[in-house]
């Protein structure tokens, strides 16, 4: 057995216990992991200190650099987030559709954990500990397989983690750290089916790509974004012009910022003004269809391959449309099926934009920018799946679970 | 594009018009398509003829060429099952856990399709009609890929299928079946994930392996079952006796039919011979440990393999165990997650069965053989999941569903 598959096989084996330990041991553990994070900022931070240092002489960009750092605040904040995690309803256990059928039998579908989840992230730090706890709540063991950037402060997170674990009597396998920060070890965890349930990519287009595309485990694909505004002609102006300067520029480096605003060609000599005005604020470059370039003078001339891309920057595509067959045509056709957006006052307009747009999110009269776990009352999210099978948009503690069908008989047979 | 691609690209754009149709048109359809059944008898037998003739000329087995014959009363029952289909409540368009958020947006959970269902099966040319329509009813499209022997079958069906379709408006595409029966279009299918949202392999335990291993397209595992029934040392032996028999001799090719008889130590010396005299009349082979051996001398000795095997077949591997910590280890370990069964008296062993052993139906006094859709209370069924994510278990309408947020803004930016 390989490093690796020994994690795979000692995260299976605390599955077990972990599928049946119940919800107090859950929430012990959860809050002792809380309490090891405030209690030992400093070797944390020296961790971090070795990972600051490799990045910065290595040229990582200053906004890279953000990401990575830790601080005591930031530690502070994971901590609360941990105790947000224990706070929540578990739920594992739950019965759905219990009935007596006419021979019987009593059936009924229990929650149960998905079993050993992995996830391959990338240079955030505190993804250790926030998708930790989200996989623990609901009872299931996590293989964590973080960037190499952020290798010393992953490795001090689990290491409290797994001390925390062992405090309350639970394995230290339910969560382990992959040492290989290679592209090895991604390909080793997507052959792993004999231990891994679910893998769950997040980063880039390319690595969930690449991991959808190959994996002989399940995956959930999550985070790819590209998401549309579209202004119909009934639409509040202001109103439009607030919603897609928020969905652009109150986060661009987000999967559910918006990458291309839509408008109607009856409203766009008076909007898109409108819009640019506010866009401005964030020197956000516009590339326009020819019908943008002849109102807004200053715009640059889209590219088709600028409506397929996310641009995580103050990049904005814009295009005139004819009306809302052609905006639902334009979505469902570029989009990423994440978070999509109608501005209108038209009845009939938003309830065909809801019916027939294909996304995880479909949005009449506010900013994409609202498609999260917390916004959307699940609590805290492992992420945001843009896949239909088992669970689409943000996901939260019941996303992290299976069922199984409990049968209750007294000797039937067929 | 090649023709399968031409396929996919029909069923995408059908997709769309079948997931906003509403339900009264899909009823409709699937009443026309019933109709259609009834009304061409002669040309379905006639079809069905020629894949029988090229199946015996071909030396087919009695048991394959009757999966694969059609006769007027098979018709009336696949008729019949379309209508059941049409009478079950319409999955899409629920709306669970919508709520106002304290910023005013209203936020739900909305049943939507599934999109593009493909499909990969073998010889049972009924599934064409049986899988089609659990699709159409939870707005799905699909693509049927069934096993060359049954192809004239099955494009009969099919274009009975798609003319229905097209009498009641719907578009022809919904429905299609991939014209090449070699290998290489099960290769094409796992690759078109621009088209398809779901592969779903029915079959042996081979196709579904190589299908989920290499599949690039999402894939729902259905079918293999090496099932259990544990006697535990409380049991009612009889009770024991009737269930062993019946879920291993009731119908020993289907997938809940159980593999292996696990009995407990201190009763085995009694329990073995009164399942051995039902088990005979069916001329079971038993294949057990040395214990079993010292109690049924003329068992075979079991092989390690053997305990991992779905036998399929009047063959039933025996193992004596210690008590309930081995039972479930040892089905916990060699089991396929698919309806695993104790038979006891104790309480407490009852619900550390159901808690402790990790499969889709787990079963306290009755026969494994209740796994099913119809038994279990969700009408007709697709197959039967044995992986963790999407759907375990029994799949029905419900389980052809995906689902999106839809919410309801009225300015609010973040």
């Amino acid at each position: 057995m390989t490093d690796i598959e020994k994690q795979g096989s000692a995260a299976k084996e605390a599955a077990r216990r972990l599928a049946t330990c119940g919800t107090n041991i859950k929430n012990k553990a959860l809050t002792a992991i809380a309490a090891a994070m405030r209690n030992n900022k400093s070797a944390i931070l020296a961790a971090n200190a070795l990972d600051m240092d490799k990045a910065r002489a290595g040229g990582m960009s200053a906004a890279l650099l953000d990401r990575l750092q830790l601080t005591e605040t930031r530690i502070d904040g994971i901590a609360d987030g941990v105790l947000e995690v224990a706070a929540l309803p578990d739920p594992i256990g739950k019965v759905e559709n219990m009935t007596t059928r006419p021979n019987g039998l009593v059936i009924g579908r229990r929650k149960v954990p998905l079993g050993v989840i992995a996830i391959i992230y990338e240079s955030r730090p505190n993804v250790t500990v926030d998708a930790s706890v989200l996989c623990l709540k609901a009872g299931n063991a996590v293989i964590l397989r973080g960037g190499k950037e952020a290798y010393n402060s992953n490795q001090a997170f689990t290491e409290l983690m797994r001390a925390a674990l062992a405090e309350v009597g639970l394995p230290q396998g339910s969560v382990s750290l992959v040492q290989d920060t290679t592209r090895d070890s991604v390909g080793d965890l997507m052959n792993m089916t004999d231990y891994i349930d679910v893998l769950i990519p997040r980063g880039g287009a390319g690595l969930i790509g690449y991991v959808a595309a190959n994996s002989k485990v399940p995956v959930i694909k999550t985070g790819v974004g590209n998401c549309h505004v579209y202004v119909e002609a009934s639409a509040d102006l202001e109103m439009g012009a607030n919603i897609i300067y928020n969905a652009k520029c109150s986060r661009p480096s987000v999967c559910n910022a918006a990458e291309t605003l839509l408008v109607d060609r009856a409203i766009a000599e008076e909007f898109l003004p409108m819009a640019k005005a506010l866009l401005d604020n964030k020197s956000t470059e516009l590339r326009g269809c020819h019908e943008t370039l002849a109102i807004l003078q200053d715009a640059m001339l889209a590219t088709q391959e600028d409506y397929y891309t996310e641009f995580s920057d103050y990049i904005l595509a814009v295009k005139v449309v004819d009306g809302l067959d052609e905006a639902i045509a334009h979505i469902n056709k570029h989009g990423s099926g994440h978070s999509e957006a109608i501005v209108t006052n038209n009845y009939a307009a938003s309830q065909r934009f809801l019916d027939e747009i294909d996304a995880a999110a479909v949005y009449v009269n506010a900013s994409t920018r609202f498609t999260d776990g917390g916004e959307f009352g699940l609590g805290a999210e492992i992420g945001i799946s843009t896949q239909k099978m088992h669970a689409r948009g943000p996901m939260g503690l019941e996303q992290l679970t299976s069922s199984k069908f409990v049968v209750y008989g007294s000797g039937q047979i067929r």
